[in-house]
């Protein structure tokens, strides 16, 4: 309901537009946290406890493909394969797209079709699913192993619609109505370096991200996969049974608050020292809080543990190399250009990414 | 200097006592925190800045041999093995009997030599060694793996130095000056569930360990040993590191407070998943604090991490199976009598003790 009146807020006139465009594309890359976005202050809204601080990874991330279709349901086809509308998967996709259906039935079809008067009443039950999508996503990132894959999932599904649609939303909107999807794919709008505002505001209107910075050729990200698998609790359970449980979480916005100012400036100044400690720093922090929280939660398998103590030992012979660890088990190297080569020798496996190029 | 004072304000007159008898020897328990020591107020002193609570294992820890001899220099056999003088393990329990030592010289032969009248002005002044100690510990632990090898270690050689000198202390004053040696070997005076007072005051004579329970045969604990080496970095440092670093540790005290309640209640009602939860449920979060120090501190390696899973997996599948880690890669697993069958099955390599028995 709180969705959907946000939806409505942002859309307000354009709610009722029909489709401009046959099909909307849209790519959106994940982003990687250096400070973590980890508590909701509002399970509906996906509004967060703290503001949080991102980078997006250049061409990692999803494309998103939409079409209106008169199959009388939806069709979603994630990497070439047609998904089961009944999955968790699906059914997250479909309730989102709900947001944006006008029930009223008038945007079934694309720009041209005959416009009806209709009951502003009804507009917020959208049970009906009208009009219905033919939706595909291709991702060159694992998809639910902590690599942001919802993020960039959400982001660019609401980027296609706003070309599908036509709304000329700004990233700003797009931002906000991205984070109805998933609370990260709030930072999954643009590239650069994005802060996630925390907001005040109940309704979420002042809780979006915003572009900090592009520009830091010389830092580099290393994704160390160590598992494709799906991780063993969702981010959002995790996430959830953390703020429940955990004794150590009452100390998060604090710590948060200050590592999103060292961050800044250590964006501004470009200290990497600064911005990898800190950020490693700030990860370990929100995988304590689970570590806390009952029953505990642990995202960690050998191989994360073993590259992590890798990290360690090669950073205490000089390598200035750092990490941080999301809601999964892959471990994301940061460095910077110059040591891009003995990255490679000491991780061949790791697949180095230049995000500002 | 406020260790010296410690031990002066308990032995008092006994302090400058010669030995009793030849040979001083006695047995203390490793024990197991359920509620954990992370943190100190003093350092000189050991003294907590919270309560906690553990159970002593039954035969399993150090047995200490002492005897005053005249070579010159203490000789320290652990394990049927002579310990370099200059090993840290050495200098740190030459300074703990230096404590012992009167320096006036009266104590250097064994009961029955004469005593000569002494100048007590530079009684606090031990660094002449007198009287030397041949010292023998024979540890059924391994050695600096997370096993409370120095709690037990300190509290054997207090309670050896004990009988020596025929000091006759009591249980709490034993406590007491153990701490002074290793914090945790307060707690291995005695058999049984034992809590250890945080204590108010500065010099530290209200913070000791006090039997709260001995009678609960049916909890078992199985010593999962695996890694016997030495540990990456000592408690000591570790707790020191994160006090001074963890943006966590502001909440551990609160948490201790906690649980230390609720492991008090579930002894006295021999409530096991009420101790195993919490019991578990507080060593996580002290091993979270640790992971949120800077630089971070993991005691896990990867069979830490497969052990913990396959506890988590198991109790899932309904076993009563909860676990405890201390400073150091190595499990406790807690559990019922009634399910040691079926911890011996699931763990082959663990070594079931009976605290109790």
């Amino acid at each position: 309901m709180k969705k959907a009146d946000a939806v409505r807020a942002i859309l307000a006139d354009r709610y009722h537009q029909p489709p401009q465009n046959k099909v909307g594309k849209a790519f959106a890359p994940t982003n990687i946290a250096l400070c973590k976005y980890w508590g909701k202050r509002d399970q509906e809204l996906n509004l967060p406890v703290t503001s949080s601080l991102s980078i997006s990874l250049g061409d990692k991330g999803a494309t998103a493909e939409i079409a209106v279709h008169d199959l009388g349901q939806d069709k979603i086809i994630l990497n070439g394969q047609v998904i089961d509308l009944g999955s968790q998967f699906s059914k997250r996709l479909i309730d989102y797209l709900h947001l944006f259906r006008d029930s009223s039935g008038h945007s079934r079809a694309p720009h041209g079709n005959p416009r009806v008067p209709h009951d502003h009443s009804h507009c917020h039950s959208r049970e009906g699913g009208n009009p219905f999508f033919r939706i595909t996503i291709e991702s060159n990132i694992p998809v639910a192993a902590g690599l942001a894959s919802s993020a960039c999932g959400f982001a660019s599904i609401i980027k296609a619609l706003n070309t599908l649609y036509g709304w000329n939303l700004t990233p700003q909107e797009l931002s906000i109505l991205a984070r109805l999807g998933s609370g990260s794919a709030s930072r999954s709008i643009q590239p650069g370096f994005v802060e996630w505002h925390v907001g005040t505001k109940q309704d979420g209107s002042d809780s979006y991200a915003e572009l900090i910075s592009k520009d830091w050729p010389e830092l580099h990200v290393g994704l160390l996969i160590v598992s494709q698998s799906e991780k063993s609790i969702s981010s959002r359970e995790a996430m959830q049974r953390t703020v429940a449980t955990s004794a150590l979480y009452s100390a998060w916005p604090e710590k948060v608050s200050q590592d999103l100012a060292l961050i800044k400036q250590a964006i501004s100044t470009h200290d990497f020292e600064l911005l990898g400690k800190t950020a490693e720093s700030n990860a370990l922090n929100m995988h304590a809080t689970m570590l806390s929280a009952w029953p505990p939660v642990s995202y960690a398998i050998p191989e994360t543990l073993l590259a992590m103590q890798k990290v360690w030992k090669l950073r205490q012979e000089g390598l200035p190399l750092y990490f941080t660890q999301d809601a999964g088990p892959n471990i994301k190297l940061l460095f910077l250009q110059k040591d891009a080569e003995q990255i490679k020798t000491h991780f061949p496996q790791a697949e180095i990414i230049s995000p500002s190029s």
